[in-house]
């Protein structure tokens, strides 16, 4: 990608994550991988301003980079599913713009350090930005796709007929 | 910011929003806002593999630029609330990276445009990526920070005495 080009956008971290984990092997994938680890969102001391009132939330919402992730490729095979699906319906870190998201539930503020549960990024990644988790869609109107297939798949208790 | 910068990110838009506002005065905003305007996601030609298997989910989380946005505000005051926050704690474009999310519902698929209901951006904004909305966070766990708060303050009933 050209920096140069008229549409290129520049941004730059505001801050990094710390968790527990350093290689991509270590982070719990796949259908119902559960993710319980805690770990810290420390923000740049000059955006501390940017944090006021943060506490309140509960959960919030993580924009990072995929920074050792290289390379995008239009279609995944994920770790929830045998079969590949195009990247936009997946998770997979070879995106076009490599373009993370987590929700995380805030257990606790230390000045510029968010002390948080749930995340599934490796130790050192670049944070872009933070967003309150306001509300819900209503889980009556949700349906997840391929991976709700793939989920009754695994379910599927084989017949003996 | 200096795109020569180590931490820098170059980040190319995947495709645009077609939608019916404007202008910003026209989006419906504060408490109680409703976003039911319908509205395209027009993705690049090139890109179209990754949209493969997109119509099984029934929502999408659009990461998108707000390009008509100018400069950063570490702290805001929210159509929803008199008091300032963090930006952070907040929605608000003027953010250290221009970052705007929307979770939309996918109506439809044609090739490589994407009809939804939900916009609440800008016609022509630049969209960064898309993922699949997979899951709530318990409701009986979400806290609303300010946001409740002014939202209590606005329902409450002014007392005779």
């Amino acid at each position: 990608m050209n920096p140069a080009d008229a549409d290129a956008l520049i941004m730059q971290p505001i801050g990094h994550v710390r968790s527990p984990y350093q290689d991509v092997s270590e982070i719990p994938k796949g259908l119902g991988a559960q993710h319980q680890a805690e770990g810290w969102l420390d923000i740049r001391p000059e955006l501390e301003a940017g944090l006021t009132d943060i506490e309140g939330f509960s959960h919030l919402i993580v924009i990072w980079v995929f920074d050792r992730s290289e390379g995008c490729s239009l279609t995944a095979q994920p770790p929830s599913d045998a079969r590949p699906h195009g990247v936009f319906a997946t998770r997979s870190p070879r995106r076009p713009n490599p373009i993370g998201l987590t929700v995380v539930e805030l257990l606790e503020r230390q000045g510029v350090r968010l002390h948080v549960r749930g995340v599934d990024m490796l130790d050192g990644t670049p944070i872009l930005d933070l967003k309150p988790y306001l509300s819900n869609v209503p889980p009556e109107r949700l349906r997840r796709g391929w991976l709700a297939e793939a989920e009754a798949r695994r379910d599927a208790i084989p017949s003996g007929r």
